[in-house]
């Protein structure tokens, strides 16, 4: 055991690091070694970009980069790049867009874009008198975190309102400044921990010394200062919307009347249920998390934040809405999307900046619409198939050729499996099964005069 | 406008696709064009292996690949391999490996790994009459889908419990078969959508010919059959312990007892208030998903599975909990992840392969221990830092090394400024001024004899 433990691993250079790992862990260490390096730009400068992303990095790992085009978002057409591993997703989007394309397009309104932060202390006095130094200790935040603001406020940005929250109904002493932030077009991680973290030192000062909190003004301990990534006032609504009968060629299963009702019901289904409800916000997530992806925003933000958000009444429900009233059918989804197309690593990978470059370079407010739109056509496209033909049949089809691939088919062999799999299951053991059946016969064939 | 849409992209060629988008798109399209290739994968059959795992790929989008070292997890060293562009994570985790390394390591249990599916259907006739015909419906199901499970079973997994569920009271006339699977190894999403296909034939057949459902069997209508992504029963137990007075060592600025009483109020913030349990939550996931990403397993499922899991009892709650009693520090999360280790993407993404071959080619239980420890070693690590130094202190240094870059920092350059900043608050503003000053020197220096 102990010669698989090292000490000062991250100051190994990176071909050191991938020679440990692999000689330590990998019983083909050379192989495995050489494999690894492989998946390195040429470009050295470029490559070192990367590294520096983070830490003990030693390869690059590949996602596959796609491009849905034909989305028509609020009058505007973009192809929008997508990062996602899943096969049919990038499809998906793309058959949905062009869908909308015919029908007026998607449609997207930002509600608004207000961030948080928070600065949790505990203090054991009593509140009514920090209530009362409150207006006194708010100008001395702001002003200590002037030098901090200046910035971003001459960009339209900075701090807005700051909140005092009791919970010492739930935790002894435990109380928070909640904080307000507009970071413009950058995502302002970075800022509002800075502001935050003035805001701490600011808060302890002003406690140890103003005389309405003494004598116990020092028992006033920070605990913590970091940016919320609930973020429910950050919100972009989503929405397509036509007659019901323009549904027609939604699909070849139903007509536009019955598409709809069955639709509505899918989506209703993820409101009251929340078995289906997760996997539901799922297909509206790997729409929003392969943009957030290719942007180089941070998946992980947005993620956290929608879900808490489809639980925010107390049961996890469908992020996406949809109503057929008056031969109308309307599809909707409020997302929240705290995203930036400046600042963070949206410049720095040279991909993510070739995507904003493919999207126009847009602002943040424009990336939260076109993030909510391709989630929202990942999940229109998701419940058309999964209403129809069902999910499997698409889905696997597009499987069959990474399992083909992986059994080593030839050309011939690869042809056959799909005309053979088009009405019948697709599992890795039925395409072992058939190619191996195949195999035979091509055998025999060869044999034939 | 026109010319910015497009029929037939995804018939296009690889390179035709890149030139439509970046001609349609990009202003110094070729330039575009020419970067954006340059993100392919020389060796040409493993390029192709890539660009087959999603639609209209133009290009691989390269994320971090680094290690972890250090992680001893129920009495074994792993190095963990993480994806991630997050910077700071890999340093966090390592960091946590190592201090808990000399404190008994973590410790994961599998506490179930139950999957779940689901058929929806609407019925309009009485929900008793179905339930007195269920038994009889369930032999079927089984029976009709025995073609599928056979091979599952062989290796120990199947489908298990199917459930009757009525919500009609939800919405009219629904009901739902919730089926539990097991899927051994992979994380089975073909394997339970194919059943449920199945089942969802097998069901509307029976219904339509079972006297007891007549005469308006004929009306039980199929909306949907697909897995469900939230697992609640498919849950690992990660956690560390040690005598608190062990915990010396963990930071400077405080002893081991106060260490852990702050510790533990940090979390217990996260217990009690959703914005900071969101952003809590994040953290331990970008532990868990650079795991996830780095296997190839489904990200997104985890995510919105998670994230429900949170919100379980009605309010959006930390994942991890900590107690300090009778000089005890504990530290754990109940972590829900479905995930597996053949199957999928697993073995057919080059370099996910390779994860599982430095983590040891692990079963799915044990995978799910490694990921959940990891999540919670990132959990550890920052709360360690918000609660001491902040979290601005380290990030911002990470951070630091790429704005200089950005800003084209020569290498003396950046070491003075390394050097500068080491007691002041990095921001790109900051480091741009203080490179306008420092090239001013340079350039009085050099002129000096």
């Amino acid at each position: 055991m102990q010669e698989k433990i090292i000490s000062g691993f991250s100051k190994l250079t990176k071909a050191e690091k991938l020679t440990w790992v692999t000689r330590h862990y990998v019983a083909d260490a050379e192989a495995a070694a050489g494999e690894i390096a492989g998946f390195t730009h040429a470009d050295e400068r470029l490559q070192q970009v990367l590294d520096r992303f983070s830490e003990n990095t030693v390869a690059n790992y590949p996602m596959p980069f796609g491009i849905a085009p034909n989305f028509l978002i609020n009058g505007r057409v973009y192809a929008v790049p997508m990062v996602i591993e899943e096969s049919s997703v990038v499809a998906a989007a793309s058959s949905a867009a062009k869908f909308w394309l015919a029908r007026g397009g998607f449609k997207a309104e930002v509600l608004s874009t207000v961030k948080l932060g928070q600065v949790h202390f505990t203090w054991s006095g009593d509140p009514a008198r920090l209530r009362l130094a409150f207006a006194e200790l708010e100008s001395r935040l702001r002003l200590d975190a002037a030098y901090l603001t200046e910035n971003m406020e001459k960009r339209g940005g900075g701090v807005g309102r700051i909140e005092l929250i009791d919970l010492s109904d739930r935790e002894p002493g435990l109380f928070q400044l909640r904080v307000a932030f507009q970071t413009c077009d950058s995502m302002g991680a970075n800022f509002i921990n800075s502001v935050l973290e003035q805001f701490s030192a600011t808060l302890e000062e002003f406690a140890a010394a103003h005389p309405a909190l003494q004598p116990d003004g020092k028992d006033l301990v920070v605990i913590m200062a970091i940016l919320s990534n609930y973020t429910p006032e950050c919100v972009v609504r989503a929405y397509v919307e036509c007659p019901v009968d323009r549904l027609a060629g939604a699909c070849k299963e139903l007509g536009p009347a019955a598409f709809a009702e069955k639709f509505r019901k899918a989506v209703r289904i993820a409101q009251v249920d929340p078995y289906r409800a997760v996997t539901h916000n799922k297909g509206i997530f790997n729409g929003v998390d392969a943009v957030v992806l290719a942007t180089a925003n941070d998946f992980r933000a947005i993620e956290a934040c929608g879900h808490a958000y489809a639980a925010r009444d107390g049961q996890y429900r469908s992020l996406s809405n949809c109503t057929v009233e008056d031969g109308l059918f309307r599809f909707w989804a409020d997302l929240p999307l705290a995203v930036g197309t400046v600042g963070g690593l949206t410049n720095l990978h040279p991909l993510a900046r070739r995507s904003l470059d493919i999207l126009g370079n847009p602002s943040a407010e424009e990336l939260m619409a076109i993030i909510a739109c391709t989630g929202l056509a990942q999940n229109f496209a998701a419940l058309r198939s999964l209403i129809t033909t069902g999910i499997q049949s698409g889905h696997m089809k597009m499987h069959l050729a990474n399992i083909l691939h992986h059994l080593g088919a030839g050309e011939q062999e690869t042809r056959e499996a799909i005309e053979h799999f088009r009405d019948k299951t697709v599992s890795f053991a039925a395409v072992r099964e058939f190619l191996n059946s195949f195999s035979g016969n091509a055998g025999v064939v060869s044999k034939a005069p």
